[in-house]
């Protein structure tokens, strides 16, 4: 059955790769399943018709024959439990591997949200210069124990896995604020994870739909 | 194999069930798992053996034999996949269950988290009054298609899963702010949850460690 998610069709990002396509687009590469993308305005994501597929009127979406499913992380473990290569088969390792889904998005990625308002929705505030030391340190009271944990291991428990790949995702949206600068081995561990060619193909094709030119492949 | 869960010796929510402790409790009530709990003092989550549990130095974590796993919505995910009650039978209403998991804490709770960011640790700044009016509409945009999604249903889809004792969770944090009185479904939504006997049953465990008296079921 053939796979079509949405995307952007003007992502905001420039094509940085930000967008959270790209965390889906790097997951069907990473299993090697072919996809086709929808592009959705901003005009037709508030629209009933993109609402019926995802309610918070946002993309990405996934449909899959009957399926339809939205929210970036719910796809991307569909898509892991579903093809080899991004959950082990040992079922301790997997429930671990899930864990890291999870807690880069519900513990790390919220104060990275966070900054990324006090950024965009509130950088023209009264208030705006000196709150924002007071967000940047919420995102560092989180990478300080990822750090620690991640140690000098390449991946966060084992081989690379969905957790990983949610992590560095999460960990990209901070690559222009220089906070990773503070932990070389997060900042080496994102660049792992953008070295891997799934995730290469993936940001190409994420910027292709920008730029207007095809990936060069 | 017993499991162990840990929570806060003395919950800073003063025993309101918003610590993330209720929701793995709650999970674990609505399949029939009997548990055990270890309370951990705030001193010792920061401490090495705590951290070796939870790379974060919080609660829950998650113990049973040779598994151990942290994050709440991991902790609920694996109780839902190992026991019957939480995820539908069919795959893709299990799909779509597992999504509203994900879409409660990656969607949903990010700005309720920024909402309580803003009242217990910017309270006391001179922007506090002029800037929470801007963090309530931040909520309220996710609150108005939740609304609009759940329309005159109980549950978001089909009968109770662990997607909904993830938002009703969500949804809970934000009983004492009056926010969810604009929106009379969600409130109907959230006292559905907590009317759940297991939900009470979870409730009332918690409880019982803040006042120090037994659960009198």
């Amino acid at each position: 059955m053939t796979i079509t998610i949405t995307a952007f069709q003007r992502s905001p990002d420039g094509g940085r790769g930000l967008s959270r396509d790209t965390r889906v687009r790097w997951a069907l590469e990473e299993v090697g399943q072919p996809y086709e993308v929808r592009l959705v305005s901003f005009r037709a994501m508030k629209e009933p018709a993109h609402l019926a597929l995802h309610p918070f009127g946002q993309i990405p979406t996934y449909e899959e024959g009957d399926l339809v499913l939205f929210e970036t992380g719910s796809i991307v473990f569909h898509i892991a439990e579903r093809h080899a290569g991004l959950l082990p088969d040992d079922a301790n390792a997997r429930a671990r591997a899930i864990t890291w889904m999870f807690a880069a998005i519900n513990t790390v990625e919220p104060p990275i949200l966070e900054l990324a308002n006090a950024r965009l929705l509130e950088g023209d505030k009264p208030w705006s210069k000196e709150r924002l030391p007071l967000v940047e340190d919420r995102v560092r009271d989180r990478l300080k124990p990822l750090s620690a944990r991640l140690g000098s291991a390449d991946w966060l428990d084992g081989g690379f896995s969905a957790g990983d790949l949610m992590m560095v995702s999460v960990l990209l949206r901070l690559k222009s604020s220089g906070i990773l600068d503070g932990y070389p081995n997060l900042a080496a561990y994102v660049a792992r994870g953008e070295a891997r060619p799934a995730y290469k193909r993936a940001f190409d094709a994420q910027l292709a739909v920008y730029t207007g030119k095809p990936p060069t492949g």
